[in-house]
């Protein structure tokens, strides 16, 4: 220790690192648990959240730390890196540290990514389990949210062969449903295109009702957004049944109450509550737990991993989704506000080379080599670039937060660029800390954790941007200028029609507003980088969620089902037949 | 001890017997287990096969236990709950005794059944794991399904968007698909009928290729076909590289192999070779492994779980599906060739009241009461059914097995027709045994148990039906006459033009034959009971799998999708929100 990541591929780490990796039973003992508190799978773990919440309830919180980044390359700036590496850094200063990360979906894992577990020396594991499903939990809520759509379908096919009287004798009243207004598709996680429009329902009588459907990827689901919301098994049984499945012919919402499959759905969602124990390669342990999706939902891990890590922890470090503007803005105004839990510090992930893609620097393209304006020293570009950086350390003060800003380091980083990057920061007040966790694990986080620690003991005044009682059109403006950078909103007659009459309707007051718009820069438009001026961001439609509670204003394109590549990632992964060792996560 | 089913519902049993079930700890000291060779799952847990059957490969195996059964009502005859009874009865006669049946699928345990765990005293537990999902095998089944299919689509899409230079630069071949000739869907665990056909890939170049698709329930997937038949993980994976997905345009079989994602779905299914351990609610364990269709696969638990159950108790039991002229005859004729393993005894489940409706009785009709013909003696109609039950003896007897008679007795069932029962089928010179398994548990299957321990002392002749090398045509002619009673076999021109180029091709030499056949008579045509005479077999189609490697003849309707009826039995389930406990399931 450490391993050294230029030599060994993630997957050889992964494997020293399981090799002494603590059992269920040794974690047990090491976390304090009582006996029916940790619920084994295999080599990895469930905790019983309701159990140890209720034996430590008046243990005091520990210290709160979120991890977001700037506007990222398409290749990412290593978030998950930095929050193991985070982890581990705490760790090696003698802290009782844990941590609450995404489960990625089999979707982009079978296509691109192979993992999504951090890298180097700064990696969750077990890898394979974290993986390939986990504990099952995507499993469960695919099969919940699928049996809505069985359960909508077969009511349709009923309701079209059967009159009133037959519908009576099975004590079913007509729900006459509206098929061109179904909401609900099918979810798989997979990144399967030839699934995202279809038409079922084809055949007689007995073969369902003919319309059009799609596909979704499973974590897009809106059963994935309420389990990360959900404050325990009771709040997540309540959103279950008030799913919108589809809209009467009258125009009235129908739910999956009004379809009595609420129930089962949380029976083959029961599991789900409870969240897994993984941890770092340096066994400091980290909870995996949800894993939404960040355009119709908070994108990050689950209120209920935040809560129980809180209690058994003293530093609990959670990552909030894609770049602060998306990311912490959810984290600070969704997510804090449903939990009432107020963070200690937010690190803000920034790269030299992203600095210099803000700057003007060439395109970055994933599977093409860096342009070498990335790989040499180029002071004016970063100089540039910061704009966008000081922009979300910005976004983060408006919360109360005085951010640390964490320089993911590359090797072809120059001390020069460093030095350039850690003065402008410092000018605004913010901490910086440049760490190797990816090379040399808690060790190389040593000066990241000691900023972390420091800014644990600032007071924090956490307040939101906007108050739950204003309206939607309000809270939309004020995120695009406050936290974008926009000159304002314009809204498509249809959006703005939708906007009215949720705001109008009592049923929507306690609903969250969740932006819809691309991670890769801060305006609505992904090729804009740095910080975009003299613009406007257009909203052309309102999602509404009546389960997860959620109003999502659109600003960009929403793909729910992703596509699978030419050359994807599953040809390259295998088992040995002998140990059932899996092969190709990378 | 026993409960009393009269006035419990089963899962008020089962939460009772649960209390007290051993946990996966106390499983391994009971069972005499390595640390490493059981891996818990919450309360259950999966037993390691590889590494329990190396540790006991110099073991003799144990008795093997065979339970099929009389053509059944539409209710079913109780072989499950028959195979509870006779673990349960072995297992107070103070014998090592274990089981193994098939996993339950969500599609009929959300609509109709509730839970297939047996009932009243002779039931599995636990029974809420049981009937939603168990360990998760079915889900990876799903998975690695699906992710065929998102290969295959996406490979279809690529092709179509880029011509051979393009592919080759991501080291492709063009394949061609005939996207007329696809031959695999896609899979969900439900009864889900408006996916039965469907179109998919509707939009533009990236939203796939556009074509007639369809949906199957999980457990009719040929990859739980494969994980029944399957020797140890090599096998498994070698099948998972060779299910043809569909043919190119000059009729050549496309594979999994060919789209290079069957490592992948091998490691998607890397955890369902391990059989899982559950338990009788007289707490004999009983292992869960495997689920496949009777028609278009063996339709019974799987070659693991017997290999390992024969290895770790002295008397193993298992079931096969539906009555012996499908169950049996594809135990018999497949499942044993594959694995070798040769039974000592065959308990034929048999009711009164399936005797009755063989005898000429009323119609029997799932939801609706029983004519009284069911409920009141009746000699004449016993005397009249019992040929049905001779019938189905003298198929275990060819294969050189004397079966033992089990009565599974009713309330309603009087001495005479019991005697009278009893009387006919020791003239065949079968042992016979009254059961009260249901009611009393161990206790009142103890003459069963007596039986079974006796027959197990009888020298076995077993033979198969015929040879792996007879054509066929000849083999489809040998079942017809020698298992079904038919006078011969007709062959549409398209089924005897597909069938003789199976006989032609030594490819297909080591395929096995698996029939497609109604459970509901001893003919094709589900309304005549008893035993037909003077009628022929006719075979419409011929399916193959050569992932599997069976080629199926197929003589009925053949669903691979069923559907979900206007009262299903999702309605009636969910959980209680304080501890987690699901409810409902009956």
């Amino acid at each position: 220790m450490p391993y050294d990541p230029t030599k060994m591929k993630d997957w050889q780490i992964a494997e020293e690192a399981e090799k002494t990796m603590p059992t269920p039973e040794e974690w047990r003992e090491k976390l304090g648990l009582e006996k029916d508190e940790i619920i084994p799978y295999g080599r990895i773990a469930k905790l019983d959240f309701l159990k140890i919440m209720n034996r430590l309830k008046d243990r005091p919180n520990g210290k709160f730390i979120e991890v977001t980044a700037i506007t990222p390359t398409p290749l990412g700036e290593g978030k998950t890196t930095t929050t193991m590496g985070i982890i581990e850094g705490l760790g090696k200063r003698g802290k009782n540290v844990g941590g609450c990360i995404r489960q990625p979906s089999g979707g982009p894992t079978m296509n691109i990514k192979g993992t999504a577990a951090g890298g180097g020396n700064a990696l969750l594991i077990p890898m394979t389990e974290f993986s390939l499903g986990l504990t099952g939990d995507i499993n469960d809520i695919t099969n919940a949210h699928n049996l809505a759509m069985v359960a909508l379908t077969a009511r349709m096919q009923h309701e079209a062969n059967y009159d009133d009287e037959e519908l009576a004798k099975r004590n079913l009243k007509r729900l006459d449903i509206d098929p061109k207004r179904v909401e609900m598709g099918w979810v798989i996680d997979f990144a399967a295109q030839a699934l995202r429009n279809i038409i079922i329902g084809i055949g007689g009588k007995k073969d369902g009702f003919m319309m059009a459907s799609k596909f979704g990827i499973s974590v897009s689901s809106e059963l994935m957004a309420i389990l990360s919301i959900a404050t325990d098994l009771k709040d997540l049984r309540e959103r279950l049944g008030k799913i919108i499945v589809a809209y009467d012919k009258k125009g009235n919402p129908v739910t999956t109450a009004d379809l009595e499959v609420d129930g089962a759905m949380a029976a083959w969602m029961r599991n789900t509550i409870n969240p897994t124990l993984c941890c770092t390669v340096e066994h400091q342990p980290c909870l995996v737990h949800a894993g939404p999706f960040a355009n119709i939902a908070v994108g990050q891990s689950s209120i209920i991993g935040d809560r129980v890590g809180l209690k058994m922890w003293d530093y609990h470090v959670t990552e909030s989704g894609f770049a602060a503007d998306i990311g912490f803005e959810k984290f600070w105004n969704v997510k804090c506000r449903l939990s009432g839990l107020v963070p200690n510090v937010s690190v803000i992930v920034a790269t030299i080379r992203a600095l210099k893609m803000h700057g003007g620097g060439p395109k970055v393209v994933p599977g093409r080599p860096l342009p070498e304006e990335y790989t040499k020293e180029n002071l004016e570009l970063v100089e540039k670039g910061i704009e966008n950086l000081l922009h979300h350390i910005n976004i983060v003060k408006k919360s109360g937060v005085n951010p640390v800003v964490c320089i993911n380091s590359f090797y072809t980083d120059t001390e020069e660029e460093i030095k350039l990057v850690r003065r402008l920061v410092e000018q605004t007040g913010a901490r910086c800390a440049v760490s190797e966790h990816w090379l040399k694990g808690g060790e190389g986080a040593l000066e990241l954790a000691d900023a972390v620690i420091d800014a644990c003991n600032d007071p924090v005044d956490f307040k939101y941007l906007y108050p739950l009682d204003m309206p939607l059109r309000q809270r939309v403006e004020i995120i695009a200028k406050e936290v974008y950078g926009a000159d304002g909103v314009s809204w498509t007659p249809q959006a703005e029609e939708k906007a009215k009459m949720f705001e109008s309707d009592p049923a929507y007051r306690d609903f969250q507003t969740m932006m819809v718009k691309t991670h890769l820069s801060l305006s609505h438009d992904p090729t804009l980088k740095g910080v975009p001026k003299g613009w406007v961001l257009p909203i052309r439609d309102v999602l509404v969620y009546g389960g997860a509670k959620f109003l999502c204003p659109v600003a960009g394109d929403i793909s729910l089902m992703p596509g699978t590549g030419s050359d994807p990632a599953f040809r390259r992964i295998d088992i040995d037949v002998n140990t059932g060792k899996v092969m190709g996560l990378f």
